[in-house]
């Protein structure tokens, strides 16, 4: 597969992988603790966390020995994914389908404490841009189906909206 | 449920309402063009489609009568993922598990046809951040479940990593 979108989200393998990701990237780091943040049940919960372990997002490491117990830490490959956290929470903030006084999490630079955002900048200068007007073009590794896909876009460019 | 981040995966159902989403923001309209874009079944995609429409992020437009024939946009809420989807596609393409020789896609701004990336800045004054050192903070909305996974969180700081 050759959608980079399809393959993080096969890496998470679900909706749960990316919930413990989530509550790894926040510091829990053991078993009892993802069941109590997630709900999950434990035939999902160890099916996940092997799920993840095996795509290289996490790692187990024995923090007690008889009986041995785990904790498990993010990776680099799975600390990427904070970034798609972010990006969900920001959406997340702007429906705030709970009608919240204000946003669950607030991401924030431990430097200055100033909140701060994704936002969409120039790739080259880093300069942010005001008002982008995004197009998504075809890159060097795109395969045929992406070809097609963006083919048919253009085919169907003038119709009514 | 008072975490935004679980509220959008809710939204979008799964892998394939994140993929149908994806394919929305391409350009594609139809459900033969879902089909063939990911490999979906009939009943994953018609299921697929209806939780997105009743979560709001997608509408249905009838654009042939007899038989009714009908297409699929993206709603506001809908475009909102775009940055989720910008976000998966920035760490698939750092992954790069493919091998490819670039990204499948590109993200410019059409008026200047510059290549953008997505960027952490300061949330008031909206200037990039060059090596951001983020924590993450209760917010105004944050329930006791959230506090719990942050103090959780503090009660560990210190410890080995």
């Amino acid at each position: 597969m050759t959608c980079s979108i399809a393959n993080v989200l096969d890496a998470l393998g679900d909706r749960w992988g990316m919930l413990i990701v989530r509550d790894l990237a926040l510091g829990l780091r053991r078993y009892d603790d993802f069941r109590q943040s997630t709900g999950v049940t434990h035939a999902t919960l160890s099916s996940r966390l092997k799920t993840l372990e095996d795509n290289g997002l996490i790692e187990r490491r024995l923090y007690q020995s008889r009986p041995d117990r785990y904790e498990y830490h993010l990776t680099p490959r799975g600390k990427d994914i904070g970034v798609v956290l972010m990006a969900l929470a920001q959406v997340g903030d702007v429906w705030n389908l709970a009608e919240l006084d204000g946003p669950p999490l607030k991401f924030v630079d431990a430097r200055t404490g100033h909140a701060v955002r994704l936002a969409l900048v120039d790739a080259e200068s880093g300069e942010p841009l005001a008002s982008p007007d995004l197009r998504v073009e075809a890159g060097l590794g795109a395969d045929d189906l992406m070809h097609w896909r963006l083919e048919k876009t253009r085919s169907r460019r003038g119709d009514a909206q």
